[in-house]
């Protein structure tokens, strides 16, 4: 049985009536395919990457398992759509402490059609793309049964300033997200520091970036994933994993430089925090 | 006596009576701060660069020596006109071959005026800064006392493609830069490998973008720079020196992920020539 995903940060919702990314019990997650060409790209781009011998094993991990493409009952109502069928990343996860970061200062890409580029260099322009290399594009801290998740909505977060990603980054890792007061940085080290955290996979993921020139990440998002309950008893759970393929682009004869220049900021943010766990 | 410098690839020349950079024969390079706000910034970046004690002396040598500012007789008659005084960075070179690089696919930064942003873009996407992440502003490669320079003008390096700038940087390397066949890269392993080499200074640099905040190096050029004689000796002279600061920005508490991105993607364009110097 289909249903509406709990934990959904950003992009498409299924929710109200409206067309969605569905999941099943046995951890798939079925992804309508978008309209016009972001549908055929993102497919072609599944269908490539995982045919791609060139690819590394250790790099494949950080993508979604992509099982196909199949014909399903829209989340709208409106029929038999096609959908992409993906691992779904959260499956086994009890409260995902979840961030979506869409990575690059320019989410467009040169062949794109010219009202596309407009739209998107404003947004780039509005928000923290342009400056940091990166924007914020959904997020949920988790922190407890009673209180829940901390979850700014998607205006708050399009209006993030720096100090705002600055000041989110240590939240998404502290066990007080909610509070007023300042966030306690208590899981940095187990969630983002350590041989498994998400900087070294972030790192691990920089080093195939400074190489690869098999394909232009455009618009794609990292995705940040870990469990309170298992940061609490030390234990990393933290995964880092590549989303949204709708706007790739392929054998362009270079490095996706500005992916990676945007991989590189985030780098930067993230290990300042465990260089400073305690600094405002 | 000031003089026109004779070798300059890029940049306002102080040739037919116009306004331009002069020298003199102490290995001092005078440049005429730019119209309005350009010089100032220009000024103000080697100002705060020289004196800032954050800057490691590893990454000061990338740098031109800055010796303050002069009113000097301007190159275009026009009288006492104010100039940086730098380094010049060929002036021990008797026949340099060069390669100015003009790194970021972006060259224009957020607070810029408009009109100006837009006239920044547009040349972003109508050369390979925007898919390349850096442009080849300037070149001369030398050959021979009898054919000179490997020079191409102006107007064919703004219609330079992907393969204009791959065959260009194996020509910058070859024995026979001017010559229809193939370059032959017999300077590739002295010039762009080796401990002393390019692509060594370029990991230099890589590593300190990675981590300063700094500076933000809008429009900023890499120069490379090697003595033909030298390299036929199997000497290692090449030399990266990071020149134009008229668009530089101060402490924006982020990477320079443009200039980062830009970077990276030059050296994996180097480290294919080392890799494969046989290719075509």
């Amino acid at each position: 049985m289909l249903r509406v995903p709990e934990h959904q940060v950003a992009g498409h919702q299924a929710s109200d009536g409206k067309l969605g990314p569905l999941i099943d019990d046995s951890g798939r997650f079925y992804k309508p395919l978008q309209n016009g060409e972001r549908g055929s790209r993102e497919v072609a781009f599944y269908t490539k990457f995982s045919s791609n011998a060139n690819v590394p094993d250790h790099i494949r991990r950080y993508f979604p398992v992509f099982y196909g493409t199949q014909l399903l009952e829209a989340s709208d109502g409106s029929g038999l759509q096609p959908h992409i069928i993906l691992e779904d990343l959260v499956s086994t996860r009890v409260h995902p402490s979840l961030m979506d970061v869409k990575i690059g200062s320019r989410t467009w890409y040169p062949e794109a059609p010219e009202e596309y580029v407009q739209k998107c260099l404003k947004k780039d322009r509005e928000c923290t793309s342009l400056s940091l290399g990166f924007r914020i594009c959904g997020l949920q801290a988790y922190e407890s049964e009673e209180s829940g998740f901390w979850k700014p909505d998607k205006k708050r977060l399009q209006d993030f300033t720096l100090e705002d990603v600055r000041s989110s980054l240590r939240r998404f890792v502290s066990s007080n997200p909610l509070s007023d007061s300042e966030p306690d940085c208590s899981y940095a080290s187990v969630v983002y520091g350590g041989p498994k955290g998400i900087l070294a996979q972030l790192l691990e993921l920089k080093a195939w970036f400074e190489d690869q020139t098999l394909f232009q990440f455009n618009s794609c998002s990292v995705l940040m994933i870990y469990e309170k309950k298992a940061a609490e008893a030390g234990i990393s759970s933290a995964k880092v994993k590549l989303v949204d393929f709708a706007h790739v682009v392929h054998d362009q004869g270079v490095i996706d430089h500005n992916f990676l220049g945007g991989l590189c900021s985030l780098i930067k943010f993230v290990s300042e925090i465990l260089d400073s766990p305690m600094d405002k």
